[in-house]
């Protein structure tokens, strides 16, 4: 374990961030994070038109790192951003983690935020960076879980099939929404959200999946429905499996969320937090389950 | 009228956007518009997370101004940032356009954009500018119209009084659904969009408002349903009750659309243009009230 120092932020511009713009040298560069870099007419500050991930870095080591750029590279595909050059994403975040390193300055746990925008409108030059930073101290909410309302996401669950236009599923910039509904969860005593769908489809939280253990089944709902798939969920059912549950993705009703044995969100950097209270209503809390998750999540590498 | 010249883009920084920040000065100093001037993690830049207007500039008037700003402060509520300083920003919308006056670069129609975001992550501090930039030329598409296609917006039309968090009717920059909208238009041999609502209501365009005209009834939708509230629709309605036509704001179907004796989309910058094919069928163009509405919203100023 690395000692917990709180790691400075570090800044890589990608200067090759698709394959829209050449490649010279590495493809990217170390800036000052301290001062200003992008254009107010970048296209992702004024229309959050672009993607992002953001990665756990836990004692140094990019988590699950494939899995995230696999992914911003199907949410660049569904807003027609030219294809990220992800070799040199890879060795962006790999350098952003390294001069944190050799900085003396990486906590043990540390998140690394990809960004690709459409770049400053009218050049057709796409912008990139990766920035590195310290993780919250989420101690409390992984030992004592957060309080959880459902909110109405206002879209029926096969609406990423029928209407792609409305980018669901992607992990876009455009995460007004989002913050919305946290901030709303905090104006009713809650921590966090769980989205529905208008049909009553349990999806995801703002930045979050959802995991639910009934009996012996642990269930995700399905990434057919407007929500993105989770690298720590996918990450987390290694781990149930390992434990002899079956695990699932499917379509899951709201109602069934209140005869749930457990109920976790799942992210990044956050890991796994339990959900204690749904909607004011406490729920079952597997606390020997969350903890072997937890410790799955920080120790093994992928 | 100011000659053809195109506007070199003029920026104004705002320093004190909100009630959140002290005013120093008049709150805003002109800067250079080809440097970087945002963190890349103003969570403008990385959530959209903030709010924008686009006024339309007429040969050095800003239109409808104090339209606007109510707009942006109202945005800005939805989006529970700190209410803005609307004097500092009419003084710097001012400031912009006088810049490029006594540049001797004012065209005869630009754009002033204001951007209110929340600020860098952690600051508390909100980012601020006014961003004043040639208008594109609309001359073909104001006299020839657009092809418009409809596309389904997922939502319910009173999805904004049910569900606030989804922030319909807010003008916020997360707008990635707004350009796929566009794209997807594009991809099918079109030129703009008119959103549905998931129950068949007429809602908006992607940046624009919808007007039908059918008999001697002017029908904009009312903004209780998940919309904008238009600034040029309103000064359009005006004009269309000078010409003895009634106007009103009500729900329309999408099917009435068809049945229309014009349609049109107007907007800040792009003014207004008639709408010649909805999903691949001809429309009735009146070219007599679009050519007198263009001509009033180019040269009645308020």
């Amino acid at each position: 374990m690395l000692s917990a120092v709180s790691t400075e932020p570090v800044l890589v511009l990608v200067s090759a961030p698709t394959e829209g713009e050449p490649v010279a040298g590495p493809g990217f560069a170390l800036a000052d994070p301290t001062v200003p870099h992008l254009d107010v007419n970048d296209l992702g500050a004024v229309r959050g038109d672009g993607v992002f991930e953001t990665i756990g870095v836990i004692d140094g080591h990019p988590q699950a790192l494939d899995a995230h750029l696999l992914r911003f590279a199907r949410s660049a595909a569904q807003l027609e951003l030219p294809a990220p050059r992800l070799d040199v994403w890879r060795e962006a975040v790999l350098a952003a983690v390294e001069a944190a390193r050799s900085a003396g300055t990486l906590a043990a746990e540390a998140g690394a935020k990809t960004v690709l925008t459409r770049g400053v409108e009218g050049t057709g030059v796409a912008t990139g960076w990766v920035r590195l930073s310290a993780a919250p101290d989420m101690s409390t909410a992984r030992r004592d879980g957060v309080r959880v309302i459902t909110l109405d996401r206002g879209f029926p669950a096969d609406v990423a099939q029928r209407a792609p236009w409305l980018l669901q599923g992607a992990k876009t910039l455009s995460y007004a929404i989002n913050m919305a509904a946290l901030r709303h969860a905090r104006s009713r005593d809650a921590d966090d959200v769980i989205f529905v769908s208008s049909d009553g489809a349990v999806l995801e939280g703002p930045t979050a999946n959802v995991l639910v253990r009934i009996g012996d089944e642990v269930i995700t709902p399905p990434t057919d429905q407007a929500i993105l798939a989770g690298t720590t969920q996918a990450r987390a059912f290694d781990f149930f499996a390992g434990r002899g549950l079956r695990t699932s993705e499917r379509r899951l009703g709201v109602a069934e969320l209140a005869d749930a044995d457990g109920l976790w969100l799942t992210s990044s950097v956050r890991l796994v937090v339990p959900v204690t209270t749904l909607d004011g209503v406490a729920c079952a809390v597997d606390a020997d389950l969350t903890e072997g998750l937890l410790r799955h999540l920080r120790t093994v590498t992928d």
